[in-house]
C-alpha cells in the first residue's frame, strides 16, 4: 500500500488548497428550491463540472426539466478488471433562512475555531459540497501521484436533493441502460458510494447501513371564505387553526406512540444483535441533548435515544401557520390554517400505504364545515444495506489496515431518498461513507463542517479506491 | 309629545343638509394611527368642537399624551332635574387601506343607492362619525325647535378608539371627579350613551345590553436551541409544534366546551326569558354562514348560533406560527413554535381568574423538555346592562310611543372596552345605541352608512334626550 500511503501524504500536503477550493464553491448560493437562485444553482453545478474535467474526467452537465445533474465518468487503468463505483452526491443546498442567526453571511465561507480544531462555515458546508470534494480531492491526489484514476468510476452529483430530486427517478430511468445495461457504453455500475451521512465522532470513521425512509404531507384546512373577526364569528363558525390542533394534537398518544391506524404493522422489529452492537457504541445521550440545548428528550416510550433516531418511526410536524402571526393581538377567524408533516419510516414500511392511512385518518376528523387540502410533497423508502456485504467487509477491513481506524457499523435517523431509488431502478446497494457530525447545523443556521473530517473524508475516499479497485466482480 | 313631534319634524325637514355636515367631517381623513394625518385628526376635532359651540355647548378639545378629547357640555334647562347623561363617541377613523378596493376615493364622500335605498360611502361614515353626527344632530333640532337642549348632558369623543383608546383610561382617571364627583362643577354623570353599535336589521332599532370580555394570550413553546434536522432528531427530542398542538388540541371536547379548568365557573346561564326574546328575533342562521362562505357551523352543542355569539364564551387561536412555512418541504424540527389565543367572555367571568386558570392549564401540560413562555395581550371583562334597568325601560317604551318602533334588545359577540372603561373607572353603565348594520363594511373598503339609519339614529336621540329628561333621578 505504499502508493496509497503516498496518495495520502499528497492530501495532506494539498489540504489548504482543497479547502480554498471548497470556499469557492460554498460561496455560490445553490439554493435549489428558491427559482431566484436558478442561474447560481447551474454555475454551481457547471464549477463541479469543469473541477472533473480538470482531473481527467469526462464531465458535463445533463439537462432535467429541474436543475441539471452533473454527469462525469472515468474508466479506470487500462485493463481494469474491479468494480465500477458510481458515486453520488448533490450540489444544491438549503435555503439559508432565517438569515438573522446566521453569525457570517451563509454565502461568505469562514474559517473559525472550534472545540475539535478548525472548521469551515456556510450553507452546504457539511450538507452535501464538503462531503462531495472529500471524492474530488481523492480523486485528484490519486491523479496527482500516479497519473492515474485506480477506479473506474461515474459520478452523479445532482442539482434537486434538497427539493426531494424531484426529477431523479425519470433521469435513473432514462439513463438506466447507459448506467447498468449489459451493453453499457462505460460498463455497468456495481454499486453507489454516497456521500452524504455522518461519522460515528470525530475520530470514527462509520459506514451506514441503514437509513429511515420518508414521507412528506402537506394539510391545508379550509373554513369562512375570508377572514372573519373573533367577536362577531368567535364560537358560530369553524376556526381552520382549532380544527387543525384538534386534529394533530391527536398524533401521539402519552407514550409518543404514533396514532395513525396500522403506522406499525410493518415494522419490522429491532434485532437483539443490532440492539447490542448499537449499544456498544455506548451513545451519549446527555452529550447529544446539550448540543440541541436540552436537559432532557422526548420520545418513544421502551426505546433508548439512539434506537429512536436509527431505527424507530417518528412523525413530527415540520412547519405550521394560520391566522395573525406578526406582534401584539389581532382577533381575527382565519379562512384557512396548514401544516407541514412528515414521517419518517423504516425497513419494511411502505411509505405509499403509511401516506394512504395518514390521510384518511385526518380526513375523517376533518369537520363538514371545513374543506381538506392535501399536497404530497415526496417520500422515500427506508433502506438497509446487509452488514456482511462484500463492499462493507472490504471497506471496514481496508480503512482499518490503511487508516488504522475500523469503521462502525450506523444507522441513519434521516432519509436518503436516492438510495432508495439506485436500488428501485438500478438495482444497486449504497454504502455511505460520510463524514458529517451531529453538530454540524445541516439545514440550520451557522452549518459547519470540521477541517478534521474533510481530511479525514478525502483520505477515506482515497483508501477505499485503492481497496475496490483490487476486488474481483 | 308634541314638542318631540316638532323636532322629528324638523329633523326630517333639514334631513339634506345634515348629511352635507356629515361628508363635510368624512372629508377630513382623520385616521387616528397614521402619524401623516395628526393634522387632519386634529382638524376632525376641532371640527366637531365648532359643531358642538354653535348649538350652545360649551366645547373645547381637552388633551392628552395623543390625539386630543372633544368636551362638550351643557347644562340642560334651568331647574333641570333629570339624569346627567355622557355621550361617548369617536372622531378617529381605520386607516383606508388596501386604497385600489374602494370605488371611489375613502376621503371623499359620495351618496350611492343601495338596495335599502341611499347611503353614504366614505372612511368612518358608519365608525363611526355619522353615529356621533345622530346625536349631534338630535341637540341641534332640539335647540332650533325650542331654543334649549332638553337634558344636562356632556360629551366625550375620543380620537384614538381605533388605537386601543391608549390614554383614555388614564383620561377619565384625570377627569373622575369632575365626571362623577359629588363635588363636580357640571354635577355628576349618570349614565353613558355610546352609539358605536348596531341596529338589528335597518327596520329594527336595538339597544345592546351586553357586550362579551376578552382576554388575548400568546403562548412560545422553546424546544431546542436551534432548528434540528428531523432525519437526526425526530423522534428524540421535543418538537414545539407536535407539543403546542397536543396541548392546544385540546382547548375543546367533542361538543365543542373548553377544557381550561373552572372557565364556565362563574358563566351566568343564559335566562328563559332573554333566550326566547333572542329566538323571537328569527336570526337567519343560513345567510349569516353564507356571508361567511359556508354552509354549516361549528360551535357549542346545545345552544344556538346567535347565543353562541352574544351569550356564551368561546375560545380562538387567532395565529399559530412555527417552523417551516414557505412553499414545498423543509424537514425541520423547529427551536419555538407559538399560538395567540383570545377568549370572549361573558356576564360574571372574570378575566384575570381565566387568564390564571388557561396559563396553568398550558402549563401543566408542558413536557419538562420545553420551556413555555407567556404574553398577556390584555384583556377586558364583559358587559352587561341588566334588562330591567330603568333607562332601558324607559328607552325602549319612549321609542316605540315616539317613533312606532319598540327597539329590540341585542347581544353583541365583540368587545368595546371603553364600556368597560366607564365601569370600573367611573362606575357608570351605559347604554349602547346603534345605528350600524352588519354589512357597513366598518375597517373594510367602501364603508357606508345608510341614510335611513342616519335618519332612524337622529330621530332616536331626539325621542330619547326628552325620554330622559323627564325622567327622576
Amino acid at each position: 500500500m505504499t502508493t496509497t500511503q503516498d496518495v495520502l501524504a499528497q492530501l495532506d500536503q494539498v489540504f489548504d488548497s482543497s479547502v480554498s477550493r471548497l470556499a469557492q464553491w460554498l460561496s455560490i448560493p445553490s439554493v435549489g428550491t428558491d427559482p431566484a437562485c436558478n442561474d447560481d444553482t447551474r454555475r454551481a453545478g457547471q464549477w463541479l463540472v469543469d473541477q472533473l474535467s480538470a482531473i481527467g474526467l469526462e464531465a458535463q452537465l445533463a439537462e432535467t426539466p429541474g436543475h441539471p445533474v452533473v454527469m462525469a465518468h472515468h474508466p479506470g487503468p487500462v485493463g481494469y478488471a474491479g468494480p465500477h463505483i458510481l458515486f453520488y452526491g448533490h450540489y444544491d443546498v438549503q435555503p439559508a433562512d432565517p438569515l438573522d442567526l446566521w453569525k457570517s453571511p451563509p454565502f461568505e465561507p469562514v474559517i473559525e475555531d472550534g472545540p475539535t480544531g478548525k472548521r469551515i462555515v456556510a450553507r452546504g458546508a457539511a450538507d452535501d459540497k464538503g462531503q462531495v470534494m472529500t471524492f474530488v480531492e481523492a480523486l485528484r491526489a490519486w491523479k496527482d501521484v500516479t497519473g492515474e484514476i485506480p477506479c473506474r468510476i461515474t459520478c452523479l452529483v445532482e442539482g434537486e436533493e434538497e427539493s426531494g430530486s424531484v426529477n431523479l427517478d425519470n433521469f435513473l430511468t432514462d439513463q438506466r441502460e447507459a448506467l447498468v445495461g449489459t451493453g453499457a457504453a462505460n460498463g455497468p455500475c456495481d454499486f453507489v458510494v454516497v456521500s452524504d451521512t455522518g461519522m460515528w465522532d470525530s475520530n470514527t470513521p462509520a459506514l451506514t447501513t441503514m437509513l429511515r425512509g420518508l414521507i412528506y404531507l402537506e394539510f391545508i384546512l379550509h373554513g369562512p371564505s375570508h377572514d372573519l373577526h373573533s367577536g362577531m364569528a368567535g364560537g358560530c363558525v369553524p376556526n381552520p387553526i382549532n380544527e387543525l390542533t384538534r386534529i394533530f394534537g391527536r398524533l401521539h398518544d402519552a407514550d409518543r406512540c404514533i396514532q395513525i391506524p396500522g403506522f406499525y404493522d410493518d415494522v419490522q422489529p429491532l434485532s437483539d444483535a443490532l440492539r447490542a452492537e448499537w449499544e456498544a457504541l455506548g451513545f451519549d445521550e446527555q452529550g447529544f441533548l446539550t448540543e440541541c440545548g436540552l436537559t432532557e428528550d422526548v420520545g418513544e416510550y421502551g426505546y433508548s435515544l439512539l434506537e429512536r433516531q436509527w431505527g424507530r418511526p417518528t412523525c413530527d410536524i415540520n412547519g405550521i401557520v394560520g391566522g395573525y402571526t406578526g406582534k401584539g393581538a389581532k382577533t381575527v377567524i382565519p379562512a384557512t390554517a396548514s401544516v407541514k408533516v412528515s414521517c419518517r419510516l423504516v425497513p419494511n414500511q411502505d411509505p405509499d400505504k403509511i401516506t394512504q392511512s395518514f390521510i384518511e385518518w385526518v380526513k375523517a376528523q376533518v369537520p363538514p364545515a371545513c374543506k381538506l387540502e392535501v399536497l404530497d410533497h415526496g417520500s422515500g423508502r427506508p433502506f438497509v444495506m446487509a452488514p456482511d456485504s462484500p463492499y462493507v467487509e472490504v471497506a471496514r477491513a481496508g480503512l482499518e489496515e490503511d487508516l488504522g481506524k475500523r469503521p462502525v457499523l450506523m444507522g441513519c435517523g434521516g432519509s436518503i431518498p436516492v438510495v432508495e431509488s439506485f436500488k428501485r431502478i438500478l438495482g444497486l446497494d449504497a454504502l455511505l461513507v460520510g463524514f458529517g457530525l451531529s453538530d454540524d447545523r445541516v439545514h440550520s443556521p451557522n452549518e459547519k463542517f470540521d477541517l478534521k473530517c474533510f481530511n479525514l473524508g478525502q483520505r477515506t475516499h482515497a483508501a477505499l479506491l485503492s481497496r475496490f479497485a483490487g476486488m474481483q466482480v
